[in-house]
């Protein structure tokens, strides 16, 4: 029978850990976890994003500032507003929501963060300290995935993992995560688009992680029965049934997948909630930090 | 027929390159590239890594200094040794021998040197840059790998590349290189002491990299004919026909394997003549930026 991986609950329950032990922080005199973020311009993804961060940091008890400006925001002027956040003893840990403008390097930006308070895990000293198994933030989707897998006690240990997808925020850092001996100590095999061995790699694999951004590229063709499939993929596709004429589809043809794997993720409730939940995990590992 | 992957003239090639190019910039007026080493203590091992290091510096025209210091070093007088080192503007890159003496904490050793100077790739800003694909010193010994299959005209884009090994020095940077779109572009399985399916992956591979330390791990029944076979190992071995008393045994069962294979590196005379050389790269590159 499949076992169905409910990211929202877990993330809620995980949301329901972080706010008792801020209250126990708090009962004993110590302060609220402060996440800020800066949010550049009026995109309705970053909007939504950064939206469901505040309450999210509502959620777990955390004190959240947002930081708003226009899309003409001078680069210097970006880098003096993160120096400022460096600088402000009461923030534990900020965000920038990328994407930003083009006319400002998002690298440059990413790298003027106090890698102390950079609770997304990018700077390429956290990129750098995870990858050889040293304390880390470690990005919130590769986290919240090795968590996901943890609370539902699959097993990865001398597994086979193929890892579809070498982003820099997913393929790459889940696959160091998952070959870490204290991580998931799996046998991991990375495919992309240029791998003509994708599917025979898939049909071996005991545990998938797609991350490939094609809405159902993995069928049931690929799946060896009994498999645990996670699904990262959210591309929007046409659904003109629904309200917002669109709907979320993952990597995984879901409807034809599912009957055979042990365990599978869900798009949507899946991944995404444990996203949010991860950065909040992180801000409160900053804030003791600190 | 097998290819035998020569190492040690690909080496010597390599540092009359960059002797050629550092006459040039002298020749112009520039300065010549300055390495500087600091040794602790009296390991044999080190002694002879640090006597080829400042010879190779040597062919290849660089100046070179060697800092030597007794095993009772304070670790705060060698966080002072390499301030000084990256606060001389003459120095353009130094690494610090290692193992440290116990007392000193290592991590702490790397983390202090300047990424800009860390010609070694160890500083996790390095470790994180090379990760994420940004410009960054990259480790000496896969940065050899990847020049040696390169240099051979080996193709690896869409290939199904086997490591053996996830040490943070080899197998975790190694499959990095070999997976990334301007890297290796290969399909990348990491496998380890923990990996049941070890051999079976190894038999599918067009390309095996063995970085697991144990002599003739890899033997003839886990090769698949016309594989290409790096040995990155250097155990030493009792051998009582040697004056020494031991030889260097790789990870590869080199007399079985070897007839099967499309190229296949030797131990001594493969890998390990490339490390040295991709430090000196390193030093120039770091010269070229200062």
């Amino acid at each position: 029978m499949v076992n169905l991986i409910d990211g929202k609950a877990t993330a809620a329950t995980i949301k329901a850990e972080i706010k008792a032990e801020v209250e126990a922080i708090v009962a004993s005199g110590g302060k609220r976890p402060h996440l800020a973020a800066i949010l550049v311009g009026h995109d309705g993804g970053s909007e939504t994003y950064v939206k469901n961060k505040v309450l999210a940091c509502e959620a777990c008890g955390f004190e959240s500032t947002l930081l708003r400006f226009e899309d003409d925001i001078t680069e210097q002027k970006l880098l003096d507003e993160v120096e400022k956040l460096n600088a402000n003893p009461s923030v534990d840990g900020f965000i920038v929501q990328l994407p930003l403008p083009k006319h400002i390097d998002e690298q440059k930006v990413i790298e003027a963060i106090d890698p102390r308070k950079d609770v997304d895990g990018f700077h390429p000293v956290n990129v750098g300290r995870m990858a050889i198994g040293l304390p880390a933030f470690i990005s919130a989707t590769p986290k919240g995935i090795l968590e996901l897998l943890r609370r539902y006690n699959i097993p990865t240990s001398g597994k086979k993992c193929v890892i579809l997808g070498r982003s820099n925020i997913v393929g790459k850092p889940m696959s160091q995560l998952m070959m870490q001996k204290n991580g998931g100590d799996a046998t991991v095999t990375v495919c992309h688009s240029h791998s003509p061995q994708l599917k025979d790699e898939c049909r071996e694999a005991d545990i998938i992680i797609a991350a490939i951004g094609r809405p159902a590229f993995v069928t049931a063709d690929m799946v060896k029965p009994g498999a645990v499939i996670i699904d990262v993929g959210t591309t929007r596709v046409p659904d003109p049934t629904r309200k917002s004429g669109y709907r979320l589809s993952g990597d995984v043809d879901f409807e034809n997948v599912a009957p055979l794997c042990s365990a599978i993720t869900p798009v949507p409730g899946g991944v995404g909630p444990m996203t949010i939940c991860m950065l909040m995990q992180n801000t409160l590992q900053a804030a003791r930090q600190s």
